[in-house]
């Protein structure tokens, strides 16, 4: 899967996803891998969980096409009949498509760095066509990449006029994923009912500890002997999505909020990432407010 | 499954695991849930991985027994059939049944404290009819908690003899898991393929890393930034069994090898008591010299 | 300084442990390593802060009392004339002196089995003569080591009445520090007023996130992918007070609640060992809401 | 320190930085602490460590250069003498100067682009003139950032030709600091030798374990639980030189040999980031075969 230059490698065989919820019910899982099984699709992955207390059942499934009977552009109508029988919420997805993703930022770079570095080196299948800015400074650095950069200022009074720039542009260039790369603005919740889990947002802390504005200067305030960060999906509620992943680093009375800060964005970028990589392996199911990742 | 003391609970459902690892092929999967669909088995949790280099396939199932048409006492021989025809390395278990362990020590309690403290609490699923030591100090220890203590000192000369009298006990008590929580002898590897998959060792660094002697001493000659600890089941290599669960924690220079013995205490405890967890709940299948541990 | 069996070791060399806070100014650790130097002290340790925003200076200094020339009990008195020339806030312990710890604990045992087991163990320069519970269910497990139990309930009614039993047995036993293991009652601030920065309280969830009750099944509910436990200092505001401690554990959309809990277990007992173990060591100094924690 | 974009800031006060280690013996601290403030220098940060096996003590001492009387050409010059009282082993750095490093790369490009991202994000204090590879692709990523860029290919048989050319480069620049960031050539002791401790080195695996070539694939065979990182000084010892820095991350059996690199690829930059800024920020002293980092 990976060449001698540690990249991405796409000659790989080519794998149908299934990622699925609906009510539990006894013998769910045989009617899928049935199914499966009789059109010859061999289950690469097949991981499932059962939330108790909601008696609701979800699913990731990865076949290989290789001999699989059922041709690819028939295979959603094929499944939908046995999707309905089961009252399914499902989304079908091919391991050789390549998600295009937008980058939201602002004025720290360290995130927009990490996603670039990611895209140059291959590691994702991945196409960015465009980065998007309430600032101008990172023109330069994300021109150098052969990426579109779109610089839209905002104040309190032209949030809508932007935030309607920017869904244009994500509509135009087929805009699946956009990661919010230290993006300190706060979208609209019109703006967010757009993209629903979509939007993947870093919050420089260990949610649901310091929402909002300035954590890391309130939890130095508070003393904290570990800081966070935390990658969510992004809904109407500020910091308060569905979150992908979190972790935490040591501190200690000795560092100060600027150190504080500094070792945040090693966090911060290493957290995105893996939210991001989880997102594009198509590991993640939204419900409710909860993930389920499928690592 | 867990009442309000904190203790397990045992009028939980009763419920089925099969551990199965067999050569992989198409239509695996769906034979199998579909021998429990259509017996009325409610899949609580599956779990399957496939070794796509060796070719091999993994599963845990576990299934609600409640309303199983399959009398308890006849699932073995029933699923015994489409374990033929699959070539099926498995083993059954049901989830009221609490595994008989017994603990192997020797001067240092940490790790039995730890044990004693669950086992007390009723944590775990388990029994604990004896504790065996080359040495007598921890007796009273033991007994205060109604527990057999079986002092039977060994030397170079003694060994076969002392070990046979281990066994003895073990065969006597019907012991199916056995914790070596820091007993500091190294067993014959006659000893050890009595009870294959069935001793789980604590090795008190991160293993490959300073198997043998003295890891602390050697881990702070060497400047480690971290120490580990590892849990594995004891095979006729020494510290080179299938290992279930390691973890590390950080140390530095301050830290003298006093300090990373203190330090490495608290982490054998937690990574013993992980991987028994693991094994009682039937989390664990071996295969080669590693595990799948479908946590 | 630890034993063959791995015990704590009283015969090594004393040393006296200076706790210094105070404004910081140009000249004043040579004042203070002069002091020792003068004397005869050989400094063993010496650990150092300055806040540079409050212009506070902290020290932690840990000297060999071998050679000393100022007898101990006159250490107090002489180094008080440099404390107050530099109007210090300090502390003066000595390496041999054992801390008198009660422990305070209501249903859930593993926090206690845990303290008993450093304590039987001899890990902890700590004497244990009593431990109090509003319930009554843990006293043979408390006698079973040879320390006091009293069984104090306590109802809305008779918080302070109940409370004030407690002081009295504290101070009538000459308790240094009080160890809150679970213990699930809130107290007062009359209580709290009494034994400031003596009382070490364990939340069961990474602060300031989930303060309050039931933090396990909150943190569930916004669905994290970690959870965690700090100890810190009890001051009048609910789960408020100087953090010493914390840490978190990975968890997934697979665990439960109760999977939630039985995790959250071992971090608790083993974040609360690491503070108590800090307190003991003399290790750390409160200033405000905060702790430097000299590790 | 850091600007509003998140960049290091250069305006802050100068401070200079003492890293000593010498014989232990009473009146070391007193004596420097004496020199610093009889001169009016402020500490802003004193950590010191004593080898009590060894009797060498260590300090890092920094102080406010503001009202410091000695002017900046003569501290040298006059704590030489000091120095050579006690037999010290010392350096002194200024907080303003800013490193010359290079970086050494094969054909792995994630080490790089880390390393290119604080470059150009400004956050650490440091030029690199150039970047050296035994491979050529990586050059217009390189010159894109305004770096040199020299392709020195190397055989066996040309290995200390090239190298000689790598030292003649690194002495024309000045160069201080060199990382090899996944620079896969094994560097001949001669090379090594001219540049002792300045040749930071990421391996891929948590050592002592698995040095030499494939650690990830070595790992995956022995079914570790967690995969790790290391950085070091390089010594003629291959994976043998002083551990700056390393850390760990959980790995199942779910992860294939790819997906352990690909995981393994975020820590080893992480952990080579991490030892990077504490030798740029002189918190490392190295004694014998080990690192006192004074984080």
């Amino acid at each position: 899967m990976w060449d001698l230059y540690g990249r991405f490698f796409l000659t790989r065989k080519t794998s149908a996803i299934l990622l699925i919820s609906c009510p539990d019910r006894s013998g769910l899982v045989a009617a899928i891998t049935h199914f499966l099984s009789e059109h010859d699709g061999n289950i690469l992955d097949l991981d499932q969980h059962v939330d108790m207390e909601e008696n609701v059942f979800f699913a990731r499934i990865e076949w290989d096409l290789d001999r699989f009977v059922i041709p690819r552009d028939q295979i959603r109508e094929r499944f939908g009949v046995l999707a309905q029988r089961f009252r399914m919420t499902w989304e079908l997805h091919f391991s050789d498509q390549r998600t295009r993703m937008a980058v939201l930022v602002s004025r720290a770079a360290h995130c927009l760095y990490e996603i670039l570095a990611h895209h140059e080196a291959g590691d994702w299948p991945v196409e960015i066509p465009l980065v998007i800015s309430n600032h101008a400074h990172l023109e330069s650095v994300v021109k150098k990449h052969g990426i579109d950069y779109h610089h839209l200022p905002v104040t309190k009074g032209t949030r809508k006029e932007q935030e309607s720039k920017i869904a244009e542009l994500l509509d135009r260039e087929g805009i699946e994923l956009v990661a919010l790369a230290r993006y300190m603005q706060i979208l609209t919740p019109e703006f967010v009912s757009r993209f629903p889990n979509r939007l993947v947002n870093i919050h420089h802390s260990f949610l649901p500890s310091f929402t909002g504005p300035r954590p890391y200067h309130r939890a130095y305030s508070r003393g904290v002997k570990n800081i966070g960060a935390t990658a969510h999906y992004v809904t109407a509620e500020l910091d308060g999505g569905p979150i992908i992943e979190q972790d935490v680093i040591r501190v200690s009375h000795r560092d100060s909020v600027e150190e504080f800060i500094r070792k945040g964005k090693g966090l911060e970028k290493s957290v995105l990432s893996r939210a991001i990589w989880f997102h594009l392996q198509r590991k993640v199911i939204v419900y409710g407010n909860k993930t389920m990742v499928f690592e």
